[in-house]
């Protein structure tokens, strides 16, 4: 026959796992304590609010003292008290969580208020105590009870004398606690995770000036350090910009003002409150990054909000509040947590909605705003399919006359003058206006746009836009002459007879001391340079990702095969003095001199080329 | 009167927080029944060698079936087994740690092979199991016993009719986890957990051929999937190179080659083995970065070592092996425990011991790896002062001709010719060879010696060797035309009248442009360039570091103040006819040039300036 039983849980190995498996902060016990002492008061609030009391609420504040002799800690609240039964039920059994037991109660009114997700809070407090004393008196009229608990699982119950309603909680902090007892500690942690609680939490003094002159007195009263009704929790139409910007500089002291905000603000199917501001972002990403608070219930619980918010958008700044992103779980479990997921989806949705709102309504504006907003757009647009497509039509592309387009603005710009033999639209990009002038100086002559295409993650889109839009090539303006840059089926008449190209690219394989250059002589225009280095596209931007991996092909250098060509203007009058020059001496030196310019152009020329060439020129003078 | 009494925990409540709280991935089931049984087996094991069981040990391999249809997965080992009495002992009291017991029992023997961490490990099964069954024979003369729950507090007992010894633990996998019902699941968790694990852990089969030709037999047997004793536990004095190559190779399939490795063996005051090797480090070195894989007694726990493996050691592989390191603990935890700070330190020590071996024993070959052992060395004496102690004996600098020096060696080096006025030695270094050619040139040309300081590190580790060595000054090749970047007493006489050098300056400021420019002129050889563009060491760092935050004094640009000098040597031939020249146009066209050819030696001739002087070197010829 079968026996049955239940499973006994031991608790004598409970308390080292909430010592250090469930806080890994120590002083996390301040914050789950003053928690609790929010959660009382609420609760009474709610009672008095529901008629199920009716004496009187008077101050509801919590108050935090330190005695530095006593060494002690003392969290009192004027909240809804234990009885002696009630002590025994919600102390005594660890992990029965008061607050579930209250919200099933009450489950038809409206409990999010309630801070109920810390059942296991208040033994944080032997974290930091010898000895732990809960003095109470509960709303109801009972008479009050005194707990006490030396960390063991032993405890005492007695009667006690406190005759206001409320909670006292005593902590007899521990040797290695002693930091606990600096003001200057106990303020610091007051002011990460208490700063906007709902109920004010007094700690300190702080002194007063009242009246001028003779009258002027000083008076020391107590001091709130908490903002209990902070703007997030806020209704959005009541506020105004300065509003939001007061409260961008309280978050962040010192930093520049934000460009715009998104205030979030959802019920179902979760429940989110928020402010999101847009940062002007700086060169350097990093020190924007990972500066979003994360509250639960305006308790302030981490700011490291990876996985939750998505990775896109955590160069924001700024406040999110929802109880329903589980807590003090490892960061992997949140991957896979399908409200997490829909709050992560939410944000990006409201991104984007503000961004369009910002692009259609605003668009000077935004025009001014993009160089950090289009940050923000194209990583989005990389990494999120979804916000890609909502993306393209408020994504903007700048040329080099600092001129703005959407991607299909764009289009109707080049359609006359820059579509392919295969109906593709060439954008040309330059990825550094300076380095590239003289390619861009050529297209331009052609009556080409070129697009600036600089920052570090364009490198990246510039892939992601071809890949994802059909019909648009990204071409570099140096990935060809400019009379090559749109391929059409037209054919370029060399005035050059075939035998005489052959001789110019022997004479410059020779002069140049490497039978292994790639080179071409084509006709162009008399004006243009005599030699042009070009980086085929494809070829150019499969060496840079081999540099980028740092990997095997980093071998082949400048010099991977097919990585440059070096195209050499039939009609340019230097490379007709070449093909006649009688003395070999002369002609090598109009190749070196051709080709090093060439090199200039592309900022190529380096080293002790570079030297040789300068002391030329200061010959040729 | 004050009344006692014992705090109890509500189990209904700790199931949830063992399912969420305790382990945040859900495989983690498999890694902790499996350590159970290794553990049964290991107890085993140590009783027989100690006399006290003298049955048969037989094949004390742990399997892992799965069985598709039945939605189960079953782990079965022949290790110590329970009685009804330990049933209800150990599993039905959760945190009951059973090898604590064990331990304490016996603890005058070693015990360092028990796996003893997992008190709470059995419960993870709940995880994913709608059931679990756990049918159990000891090894002691008692009945088979037969264990179930099905997740709730309730349990099951009956007897079983297993006859041989060990336990089988049946999991009823739930709908939510059917995923580990696949059989290359299971075969991927137990490869990243198990792969080390001290007993045969068995799972699926392999097909073996036997014999050739037409005795060709194929054979199925069960497959091993792990090696029992890796090589980190065993002894050192009795592994070849090649032993640990292979072992890397296992690690890192399709990686390069290690440079070097370390094999750490300690007992006291903590417990850690492992290996740790040197990998070639390439251009990108987060490819590289927190490779090290970490166990607890050949459980494989994590590849997160950050807080354990200091920083800068970050980039080596291999694996630590230590039962003293905090498992499942968050990691701000780990920051402030004693052990793990020691460990770190250990590590650090080891390190820096084999690196000084190599010094000294093998110098050549250092030298040779010097570029990736560099990185390492660099770092770690950038970020611990101990570590920097150590290093600085070892730590190499090389020149431009490609020589390596100790520090102190190249103080000696450069003592003739290199020291200040001041009694500075001053290091003159190239942070890119091709970019500062000229420069280099010039300083070589007045007997000086130069560093090559061009990787990312160097920018930080210069100021670093300043800081904390005395009497070293680094200098970078363009702070200062050649003749002025060991400052001596010496006054050069300026062949200029001071009217003549003033009027050059006028000349130069109206030619360029700009009354702004900070021109001075010396009296050079005849042979340096007409004008050179210096950058002061000082300024330079201070503009670097501007940029580098991305701050408010990026918008000076190359312009501000005192970043740049233009030197015109006075004793140029050019700079004479500049003097002379009637023509201003002439003398216009001259400045231009000897400006842009500073300029382009500089590397900062870019954009239209740079296209204009293309044009103009074309007319030239």
């Amino acid at each position: 026959m079968a026996e049955k039983g239940r499973i006994s849980v031991n608790t004598e190995n409970i308390f080292p796992i909430i010592k250090k498996f469930l806080y890994s902060d120590h002083d996390i016990f301040l914050r789950e304590l003053v928690a609790n002492a929010v959660d009382a008061t609420q609760k009474l609030q709610k009672l008095s609010s529901m008629g199920q009391y009716d004496g009187e609420l008077g101050e509801l504040a919590i108050r935090v003292a330190v005695d530095k002799d006593a060494k002690t800690i003392t969290i009192s609240d004027s909240g809804i008290g234990m009885t002696e039964e009630e002590v025994k039920k919600y102390i005594n059994q660890v992990a029965f969580s008061g607050a579930t037991e209250f919200v099933e109660k009450f489950k038809d009114v409206d409990t999010t208020n309630i801070i109920g997700k810390f059942g296991l809070g208040f033994y944080s407090a032997f974290m930091v105590s010898d000895k732990v004393e809960l003095i109470t008196k509960s709303y109801q009229d009972a008479p009050a009870v005194k707990w006490s608990c030396d960390g063991s699982t032993e405890f005492e119950i007695e009667s006690a004398d406190k005759t206001d309603r409320g909670t006292d909680i005593v902590l007899h902090i521990n040797e290695d606690s002693q930091e606990f007892l600096e003001e200057h500690r106990i303020s610091e942690i007051l002011n990460r995770y208490m700063k906007f609680m709902p109920v004010p939490v007094i700690f300190g003094k702080e002194t007063i000036t009242e009246g001028e002159g003779d009258d002027k007195t000083e008076i020391e009263q107590e001091k709130v350090i908490n903002n209990t009704t902070p703007l997030w929790a806020r209704d959005p139409q009541e506020l105004k910009d300065e509003d939001y910007l007061n409260f961008y500089r309280e978050l962040y002291p010192m930093s520049e003002e934000p460009m715009f905000w998104i205030h979030l603000n959802v019920d179902y199917p979760f429940n989110l409150t928020g402010i999101l501001y847009f940062p002007k972002v700086k060169n350097d990403i990093t020190l924007h990054k990972d500066k979003i608070q994360l509250y639960s219930r305006q308790v302030f619980i981490t700011d490291n909000v990876e996985d939750i918010v998505p990775e896109f958008l955590r160069l924001m700044h700024g406040v999110i509040d929802s109880p329903d992103i589980p807590l003090n779980v490892s960061r992997s479990y949140l991957q896979s947590d399908a409200q997490v997921k829909k709050i992560s989806n939410y944000i990006t949705r409201k991104v984007g909605d503000r961004l369009n709102e910002l692009f259609n309504k605003e668009r000077e504006d935004y025009q001014k705003k993009w160089e950090s907003i289009g940050l923000f757009v194209k990583y989005g647009m990389m990494t999120d399919d979804k916000f890609f497509d909502k993306a393209k039509k408020f994504c903007l592309l700048t040329n080099t006359e600092g001129e703005f387009f959407t991607i299909e603005e764009y289009k109707a710009k080049i359609e006359a003058n820059q579509l392919d033999k295969n109906d593709n639209y060439v954008f040309i990009y330059t990825s550094d206006e300076a380095g590239q002038h003289s390619f861009i100086e050529g297209a331009k002559r052609k009556g080409y746009d070129v697009l600036k295409m600089d920052t570090m993650i364009d490198n990246h889109f510039i892939g992601n836009i071809e890949h994802k839009l059909e019909k648009i090539q990204m071409k570099r303006v140096d990935a060809d002459i400019a009379e090559k840059l749109v391929e059409t089926d037209e054919k370029t008449e060399s005035v050059l007879t075939e035998d005489e190209q052959n001789k110019v690219i022997e004479v410059y394989k020779k002069a140049l001391g490497n039978e292994n250059l790639e080179l071409k002589v084509e006709a162009l225009s008399a004006d243009e340079m005599p030699v042009t280095i070009v980086r085929p596209e494809f070829m150019r931007r499969m060496q840079e990702m081999a540099e980028m991996q740092g990997g095997g092909m980093g071998m082949f250098g400048m010099n991977m095969p097919g990585s440059q060509n070096i195209v050499i203007n039939g009609n340019h009058e230097l490379v007709s003095r070449i093909l006649k020059a009688e003395d070999e001496a002369e002609a090598s030196k109009l190749v070196r001199h051709t080709y090093d310019l060439a090199m200039l152009s592309q900022g190529m020329l380096k080293g002790e080329d570079l030297t040789k060439f300068v002391k030329r020129s200061l010959d040729l003078v």
